[in-house]
């Protein structure tokens, strides 16, 4: 049965701290959730959901076996929920062991440059699961891909792109052989690049864009030719734009 | 000097219907604030900062006069902040009168059919002013574009792209010599599109794309081609996606 230990649980969770000291993190919603378990990628715990949602997913909820199930009421999904409104469910999942950094030839890798937003994290996780890349490089100083804002803006990806988070002057040093891009405010209009099957695609932070240190390591500056006024594009909307064009 | 009864006022800003009674609404940190200033579109009614950033300000707040300054202490800031982290300074801002419906001949208008999140309600009205889109059509069930968080993730754009409020069955009859596109899960590959001085371009709801009823006004259906898994994308970033092949 659902109780205070329970609620305190999932709420230190909402911390980096105790996810790493657990080594799980939390999903919320039904269709965040079904994806995760369905990907068979990452173990359920817990599941704590509404009786009614127990309900409806009797039978799909047979494929998967292992996790502790839990009813609570909408009060109690509230306390332990970090969504404006809950969705019937939230799931405990225990994290992957970080895959080994391997073979980037011949792919598509993305490059996150201290991404700090979780929400951004989230959304490029997305977009490029989207557009098929299978790896996401990020510097320590990115959110953590734990982090709930990200598991949830993800919607399902997490489970079907490889995050690594490394040291990029070292990593981009080892890649030495595949071309590195990184988007700029002035560099080569991306409406001139070719589509390629091999590359690494650097997005810098928010504010400060890509660092002295990670540009020096660049063979190519790409920007998104601007029209109008707005200073600079979100991370993610400049990483959907640039994936669109090279893919 | 700063009292209960601004802290009570501001709280009540971070709601529509107060919003609406006193036809104003809130800015928060000094990017946003000093676009909107700047732009001289928004009257500033009330300016709530910290004693230093009034003095790092001192000459630029010199070029507006009008508005009422108060100083207020980190934590009073915190009270009426709702930024994760407060930001100095916190505007009042006198909204603008809905401008009138106008002609849209030989440009490129976007429309959002019940964009409800307001992160990316905003996140849209920067891409399109980075495309330099003049104008954006919303359905009435659309976030509020005075939200608190529609402003902050419009990074000042609020103050450059025209926004109006309209039943878009309607609308798009009156526009009927313009060519309408929508974006939908099916539809044309929008790397087959020419680049176009006129257009309608339509992006739907989060959860359910373009409305049947809108969806029976378009003249063609236009999709971003996926490569990889992802359901569907973020409809910021797929608008951004959508306005590159266009603009």
């Amino acid at each position: 049965m659902f109780n205070k230990t329970h609620t305190k649980y999932i709420q230190s969770l909402h911390h980096k701290k105790f996810r790493d000291e657990n080594s799980v993190f939390i999903a919320e919603g039904p269709k965040v959730v079904l994806e995760l378990l369905d990907s068979r990628e990452f173990i359920c715990e817990q599941l704590f959901a509404t009786d009614d949602w127990f309900r409806n997913n009797e039978k799909l909820l047979q494929k998967y076996s292992g996790m502790e199930q839990l009813v609570v009421k909408d009060f109690e999904l509230e306390k332990i929920s970090l969504l404006t409104t809950p969705n019937n469910v939230l799931a405990v999942f225990k994290k992957k062991a970080p895959a080994a950094l391997h073979n980037f030839k011949g792919k598509i890798t993305l490059v996150l440059d201290t991404i700090q937003d979780p929400g951004n994290l989230g959304t490029i996780i997305r977009t490029a699961d989207w557009f098929g890349i299978e790896n996401i490089v990020c510097s320590p100083a990115c959110a953590d891909m734990y982090s709930p804002k990200v598991v949830q803006s993800t919607m399902g990806s997490l489970a079907r792109v490889n995050i690594f988070y490394t040291q990029l002057e070292e990593w981009l040093q080892q890649n030495s052989g595949i071309k590195k891009y990184a988007a700029a405010l002035h560099g080569k209009n991306i409406n001139s690049l070719k589509a390629t099957k091999e590359a690494i695609i650097i997005i810098g932070n928010e504010g400060k864009g890509v660092s002295d240190a990670v540009m020096q390591l660049v063979d190519e500056k790409i920007t998104i030719p601007k029209i109008g006024e707005a200073e600079s594009l979100n991370a993610a909307v400049a990483t959907g734009i640039i994936l669109a064009a090279f893919c």
